[in-house]
């Protein structure tokens, strides 16, 4: 077996393009030889710090080259890389930090009070990415060296909780390079990529889809600390951005940008776009605008790429998630048990070189979702069509069974996007008398418009099945949503559940 | 371990990308569906002649797609794949069918004579490509199910012999299914890929460096059953072909075709040139061109694959072969088995997921080849510069030692190939009373050119270290040459050695 270990990477990419810039921030560049430079120091300086191959090391912190330079020096340890994400609150990450283990924290150097606080809850030692770190790096000696097997943890990364408390998904260095090689098999990234890094690496498709097959491929990552519609637009000209990958709720915010009529986005070869199911009349504002859509459907417990739709189905198939990818397998399994057939909904289970190793310290938790023969349940419901392309409907458990008929929200979510005066919408289950269960809307509205939910509904009627249209409305201001950008249905259904019919028509 | 047969391959594209164009030939076109399709009918047809897992089937001819049915059909049942060099004489062929073991033969419609004369003298089983070949798939049912590990038998290349008895180099699935992810990863193919395959097929880098790469990244082939520099330029124009591959003797060929000062090279993203060292003035017209010449090093017994130029080195390293491609791990090692320092010549030995299981039926061989630790020892010699690129110097056996100092013959024909009376040339050793050892330059005049011997070498002493300047020059008509294009020194020091000193200054 060839070494697939991601402390690896900066050494082979340094011996094969040493002059090539690996990473931009601002106004520096870091090349390939300087990313390894670096990373051998993260590595010594963790490794001074007590930190060896069963260990784990976390970051805290909006995206900064110290964030790549502690996952490839952690990896080159044998470690395991911690990534966590920044907006959550000190309860929620003190029960990561716990959780994993952590030995060691670096953090962002905004993130001090965070830090301090875990510092005083945990026994942890953090290091702030600034004057700390880079004292830490200068004293540091030649890295040690390790050999590390594939199978081995590379990163824990716990999956954004919509529902319960975050779970630890381990990926191994073999799941993650599986993963970029998967994704360069699809995407046509070039030696010569500019890619732009908008989402929070924290998120495992900004890094595993993103940044890290750039790397791999030896093309260019602009670091990108936090998101703005209008920033976002401009650095794609300025830097003839080449790769983009973003959630929904990036994408859309965009082409709301100010700037949006008159973008440069000529530069751009591939757009993709993950995290949720991506509302079809966002892919048309970008294909209007000649950007070639691509998107797909993964999950973190699959490092996370699982169905991409090629480019040139990405217009005959709009909508679709795809098929699967090279190395991997795809099943569609019917509550019974049996194979779904074409057009019949069913569970996606997952095979292949990407599924995590398991969930950290869950044994019984990964057995009930990594079936012995290595079959993921991803709990997630997709419909094959004749020709084997797969659409996702929706979470398992967010689906909506009334009157027999399953529900699957995203559908219905999809086609009110279409009606103009939405800006953003859900739609979830709510107890019915007779029903069983029915549909419910929530809506955010476009600023200025007044819709009325019978407009609304009538306006479903004439797009998708009877059954499927919600029987009321609700309005909001805002929808809660996850860091990647996954609305919290769980919090939608507290707040506009049983009780709150006031706007139903 | 994810599944790397390469029998899994047309399924997994036929999922991805159905409809897109995997194949051309003449006029016609395969899909990847079509491409799947047929392998299964292949499969299907070999198993009712009695193929199974551990048996080899042979394939004799010109490119063609029926070669790449049979591969992969042969790969399906788990079954090795042994391309033969159509230009050997019957002997030779028995020698390798008799050597591989080979229960089937499929040979181009061309090849019937050969055909006939091989079921004559071995028990094999032959298929003719045409009526009887599509006779077999037309009957053939589904094709058998076949689990097949990657570790097993792919392809038996036999080498290309330029001393000795042709042995068969044995690459695993995994082997060769690593070598295309190194060469994805060096260059950029891309799916709208058009790769125009003018090289043989039996030919490993024109198998593994160029078709089968484009097939695993859903690009087309465009399969040309024989090389002509005119038409070869026409076809790159024609079918806007964006990658091409070719040993030196091609690309110097097609720069003295008629249509080469308006060809149109435009669509050309990638040319790479293998096979043997590459004379330095031939990058140069190509580069003059517009052309980003990318050349490296391999072997046979490497799947092939070794060191790469990248882009951005083509000029300032000009001939140089590179650095070691990704996954793979490259040594240089004085005779006494010590490193070579930057500067000083080595053997190239190579470690990684590529380094063939080993020759077929040849075990000791095996073992004085590839060590314990998973070393190949090229039998090549290389130098690194202080940054680690290395400049491939020649074969061992091929060094000429004089007077205590290693002449290295590929240096001192890059030198000569300047000249603009050289049209061909190599350099042997000839034994000398005083010098133990000295250079002959074998030189073929250009058409219309009379170049006297002491010119070329004060032409020489002028370019290289004086010790490296040949002693003496002959003339002949053509250099003998292996179908790869390998110059067959063997032959040159048989028939230009000791006794013919005629043409000494």
């Amino acid at each position: 077996m060839p070494d697939l270990s991601l402390g690896s990477w900066t050494g082979r990419r340094a011996r094969m393009s040493p002059d090539r810039v690996a990473v931009a921030y601002g106004d520096r560049e870091w090349t390939y030889a300087d990313l390894h430079e670096r990373t051998g120091r993260v590595a010594a300086a963790l490794a001074g710090l007590g930190v060896g191959p069963a260990d784990r090391v976390a970051y805290l912190g909006p995206n900064h080259p110290a964030f790549l330079e502690t996952l490839f020096g952690t990896a080159r340890l044998g470690a395991t890389f911690v990534p966590l994400n920044w907006r959550l609150a000190v309860p929620e990450l003190v029960h990561i930090l716990r959780d994993s283990g952590a030995r060691v924290l670096v953090a962002g150097a905004d993130q001090e009070p965070a830090a301090t606080r875990l510092r005083e809850l945990l026994d942890i030692r953090t290091v702030l990415v600034g004057a700390a770190y880079e004292g830490l790096l200068a004293a540091a000696g030649a890295p040690p060296e390790a050999t590390v097997d594939g199978t081995a943890p590379c990163l824990i990364l716990y999956t954004s909780g919509t529902t319960g408390r975050p779970k630890g998904a381990v990926l191994t260095h073999d799941n993650v390079t599986w993963n970029c090689l998967n994704l360069l098999l699809d995407v046509d990234l070039a030696a010569d990529e500019v890619t732009l890094v908008v989402a929070p690496m924290f998120h495992v498709a900004a890094l595993n889809q993103t940044v890290l097959p750039t790397l791999l491929k030896g093309g260019r990552v602009l670091l990108v600390p936090s998101f703005d519609p209008q920033r976002c637009l401009e650095l794609i000209a300025r830097h003839r951005v080449t790769y983009l990958f973003g959630v929904p709720t990036m994408f859309r915010a965009m082409t709301r940008a100010p700037g949006w009529p008159t973008a440069d986005l000529s530069s751009v070869r591939s757009a993709i776009c993950g995290g949720a199911p991506v509302p079809v009349a966002v892919i048309a504002d970008y294909q209007a605008r000649g950007v070639t859509f691509m998107q797909g459907y993964g999950l973190t417990e699959a490092s996370p790429g699982v169905l991409m739709l090629r480019r040139e189905y990405s217009a005959s198939k709009a909508g679709a998630a795809g098929t699967p990818v090279f190395f991997g397998d795809v099943r569609l399994v019917r509550p019974d048990g049996r194979p779904a057939a074409p057009g019949e909904p069913g569970e996606i289970l997952v095979r292949g070189p990407t599924v995590m190793a398991g969930y950290w310290g869950l044994a019984a938790e990964t057995a009930r979702t990594v079936t012995a023969d290595g079959w993921l349940h991803t709990g997630d419901v997709g419909v094959a069509d004749e020709e084997g392309f797969v659409t996702v409907r929706d979470r398992t458990k967010d689906v909506i069974i009334s009157g027999g008929e399953n529900i699957y929200p995203a559908e219905v979510e999809d086609a009110l996007y279409r009606h103009p005066a939405v800006a953003e919408c859900a739609v979830i289950g709510v107890p019915d008398a007779h029903w069983g269960e029915v549909g419910r809307a929530v809506v955010v509205a476009r600023t200025g418009a007044e819709p009325e939910p019978a407009e609304l509904l009538d306006f479903l009627a004439d797009r998708i099945a009877r059954f499927k249209v919600p029987k009321s409305v609700v309005f909001t201001d805002v929808l809660p949503r996850t860091a990647s950008g996954k609305v919290v249905k769980s919090d939608l259904r507290a707040r506009f559940g049983p009780g709150r019919k006031e706007t139903a028509p």
